[in-house]
């Protein structure tokens, strides 16, 4: 059983995760992960910071002459901005200058109320949206894994604002690829990627923040992961809870379930066809996911980010006090959706390599592929 | 920490359901139970097999004198349908007739390939939603402690097919929930309501199924459940995977998710306001949920279903050996909509719940009261 | 993974469990479980009640045509005592005459105070022994499993009293098994069984209880069950726990334990051996768990288990409100400690048969049995 | 629910904790940590590393301004060592010179099959009792909480080889924890101290390794930590798992539970007693656990460890290809009895720190405090 625990402040000495069950004999080439960490970082609407972090893990445990051991694996990302702030963060020295104004859409207000804090700056610092740099570096690690079993993943921006770019993606190719990843905005289409950068900058100007969504694309995830059992062993469960737990995420869709109701029964249904001895679909409307199980065809994930909170626009609010107060300004992006495709992308990498491991058990990379590939064997025919 | 596991098959002789970790001394009233049923089974739309079952619960164990002991509670729901299917379910002998042609939309294939099985009748059995009736059950029962905390529910039909009624509630009140539960379809508005009707009724007429949304509504929870600690504690990670989790729902939606991105920043947020010592927002975007934690503002959630998959229309498809064949009809409904609202009403009651007893503890009713009041003095200022 | 929850009271209509996880296809005898609770419930020194209650399972889900299906499994045992305590035990209705003396050495005053109850009925029903029949049921489920894997089990009691059999079993053969099932009081030699014998008659006419220890042994078990990887992944994390929290268990060792530090560390060791291709040990005074892991050596592990505090001795105590007054009796055995002995054996089936499916995964028997066999391939050698 | 994962290699660069469900606003003095690390690195026969590393913390997250923020707390302990290793555990580099030779009576042949590993190096780091340094900081956190309900421990040596010293303790007071803390081996006796003493001297020149016991208490645990309600509640289940998962434990004893069966039910009791408004008892024989819950007394466990299997004294034995080869010495201590007891201690303090947490919840150190006071005065009397 995969499992891990994160640990970090946003301006903390550095972020930390620890990651347990992970099957030993995998390659980790630390270059793949640091790549990840870099894709969430680049991005049209990221605001300064991301220019003062160039965020790379360092490896404690868990990784010894370039293999997995079995033991847990220990990461860790260190913040740049720290010597700037720690006098802020001291562990031991209180720092006297609390903030006391919430800031709307933020845990601000919640955090303080329920931990019975006396700085908010204790809720900013975990409630952070920095700490998918976390997530990411641990979803990297679980692709090292996948890899071997021919998964691969696709992220796009398909909305910011008002505009769309709804376009079907059916098989995975370099040359898409390419074009996503060569788009500031991790936008598939040119003329429409023009449209979303202005959208941002319009926002920016006003001072504004801008939502969007994204799409990401599991291909390559054998049929039977998850399953009907019991509720929390649904695919669904799974994915839609880790997506859903992504800062800014409001809205999770699997396949094509928000149009869905448009559609009858019969329209709807992916159509079962068989060929070369292998099942599958003919449409994918339901993303991959059929009674709580893959089927084998892509997981389709759509996510719906709001706005950044956090304007520079200022108006009036309350303090914890309960005084009216102008509001407050912490240093925030724009427009973070870009990012969030890259971030959704390492997070499903994680729920798609725990259901492996689930499935396919073995301790060691070896008798896991055994395993997936007698399986792999018996679930096609002839 | 509350938790819970059911099992039972569809045609098997019962469901059953064991909840572990509730506290003491909450008075159950088994009606109360049953009535959360009862609304689960009527909805224009269903199939005939929902007059056959009339639901119960009885109560095995956890309960005495009509109240809680700490003890787990088990509880179970005849099938009534059962002794008609006492030989096919039989535990012991065998069978003959066996299920080979997988229906499309279902766990059917998935099901079969994964387990190895040789007959899809026992993916159906399990992966049906029937199933959904102990979860109701199960919720009901959280319900009898929410009372306790004034936390209500509130669930409602607001799209059929192409008909939609995203209209706005903002408080709960006694006129509302008439409108909604005398309504066939739990739609709000009579005129809508006919259209709604009108939709199923074509889709029945053509063979047909068909899908639609719906929105679940908690009031009266406080401000501080779930946490940002980590991603798998944010209130959001925990309803929306069990909320996705319900057989037929493709995406769910928190606040105004979905809509979020057409808004800036300080159009979505939802502004502090401060009244009578209490914190309170002006708005609620956020469907009650910031940073992963309620902020005392009712929890909105829609649910987006697809029609159902089964549909009387015949249509060729494969075997599970690979051979074409005509589709197989199982008996099933033509719109399900309705009933998921009142699942997803219990299924919320659920998870706040077991958050509500995981922040207030108490192994008993009156401790988690004095928590509870504690705590609420201390949130409120004055 | 696989896990279970149980219920039910003492006296209530039945005990219930669900059990999810468990493979498909794995042939179900409900003779073989009914036997474990019938071996359960013989044993010099029980009371009364073991005449009255002829425990047998009904299968509710999970199992059809002699097969597990790969759905959770819901059993269920009757209470046929149930009939003459309907009123007492009434789920709606209040029972008047409420218990308020608590019992030494039982749960009774610490569950009382801790659930706020008003009457100690409730502690004892759910608190009883009675409980690890429905424990027994779940470890004979994963027996007919763990049969496929030829994992077999020895149970004993080696002390009784002041009467000791601390003798070596060194393999699993039919005469041992034979001499042990058919001893009244599960002991290995005729000779130390009489002397057992008698010090439970002596206890028994003085009205007194008496404790004594148990040997249960895991034959056929793999080498690399469990892990050194986290503390709650050890197998003697696993094993220790579930056999403590067995009712009356006190101390729980592992092979030579207790006696070990007698012995210099390069006497303790069990050395290793290399024979045909396959790694052993010369001795086993480790009981089969090596850093955590399982090393091929039969598991062994000894319970020793209190006297039942239940004595028909009065004594003067204090009721919940604090006065003195005469102690409370309630229906009780002299001895348990051989009926001990078979649960301990299913409980450790159930740890075992466990650790295999995490190990060795697959969905179904099939699929667990190709993995199994890969693996003991690899780590024999030649 | 308080829960950690910890990582690292005995001498890789850190041993890293992420503690997650901590209360906020608890005073944590690193140096309170640093001591207990401290009294796990003392004690007569700890082998030569021990002077090598002096174990200090550093606080990562979770910590600010002297108090816990509720956010996950991450800590570190340095290896001195690693410097010396750097080449040998390098993460990217393979080392060429593998071990190959496993020793018998650790993880070393297991692991190394279990993971199909061709380094028993990759098997000997993890699985090290240096694991236990971490652990220790982990419950001294713990130990920062407990402080404000009053939960003290008491931890000592009570045999090493065939000296004992079961000496009853009854209270906790300065004067024994001065005694004991002053013993180079944790004995309270120094006529038996020096009696240990010697026996770690003999097996020293001798080239042999030595076991012992002994025994941790808990005082100022509250009436009703965990639960008869499932097994896995059982404070008892809790405690001998986490304690037989401490590296060279073999049996666990909670009370006097391995003499129990030489004392009749009644003699073994703890009978009830009632002073002062509150429910006590006269003896302790169960160790402050009764039915699975505490019942106000003292926990008190005891723990007996097997000698340390890497003695001097070369045999010959196997390696992992079947070659008959000579022993490998890795170096190590000759008894570590003493600060097992340390450890322990630290162990029981995460175990009643977290039941604390489930039963009083609450997120900040405040609202524990009172939901704890409201408890105390409920289970007492007038």
């Amino acid at each position: 059983m995969l499992r891990f625990l994160d640990a970090g402040e946003s301006h903390g000495k550095m972020l930390v995760a620890i990651l347990e069950g992970f099957p030993s004999n995998v390659p980790i080439d630390i270059e793949n992960i640091n790549k990840q960490l870099q894709r969430r970082q680049i991005g049209f609407g990221r605001g300064t910071r991301m220019k003062i972090e160039s965020d790379r893990i360092e490896i404690i445990s868990g990784v010894r002459g370039g293999k997995t051991t079995g033991a847990p694996i220990c990461i860790s990302i260190k913040n740049k901005d720290y010597e700037n702030w720690a006098e802020v963060m001291d562990f031991q020295k209180e720092y006297n200058e609390k903030i006391t104004i919430p800031r709307p859409g933020h845990a601000d207000l919640n955090g303080f109320l329920k931990y019975n804090l006396d700085d908010i700056r204790n809720v900013i610092e975990r409630a952070s949206a920095r700490e998918t740099a976390i997530r990411v570096a641990i979803g990297a690690i679980c692709m090292e894994l996948l890899k071997f079993f021919d998964v691969k993943f696709i992220s796009r921006v398909v909305m910011i604002g008002n505009i769309e770019d709804f376009s079907y993606i059916d098989s995975y190719n370099e040359d898409l690829i390419n074009k996503i990843e060569s788009s500031p905005i991790r936008c598939l289409h040119k003329d429409i990627e023009k449209k979303m950068i202005k959208e941002i900058q319009i926002a920016k100007e006003i001072g504004e923040t801008i939502g969007g969504a994204i799409e990401v694309i599991a291909f390559g995830v054998p049929v039977g992961l998850g399953s009907y059992s019991f509720y929390d062993r649904r695919m669904d469960y799974l994915i839609s809870g880790a997506m859903m737990s992504i800062q800014g995420v409001k809205a999770v869709e699997i396949g094509n379930g928000i149009k869905s109701s448009k559609l009858y029964g019969s329209e709807f249904n992916d159509k079962i066809i068989f060929e070369d001895g292998r099942f599958s679909r003919k449409t994918n409307n339901l993303g991959g996911i059929e009674g709580g199980i893959t089927n084998g065809m892509p997981i389709k994930v759509r996510l719906f980010m709001k706005p950044i909170p956090t304007t520079r626009r200022e108006f009036e609010t309350f303090d914890v006090h309960g005084n009216v107060v102008k509001s407050r300004y912490e240093r925030s992006d724009v427009c973070a959706v870009p990012a969030l495709a890259v971030i959704a992308e390492n997070v499903l990498a994680y729920e798609v390599a725990k259901e492996m491991i689930n499935k396919f058990a073995g301790d060691s990379l070896e008798d896991l592929l055994i395993s997936f590939e007698h399986y792999i064997n018996r679930v096609n025919r002839g």
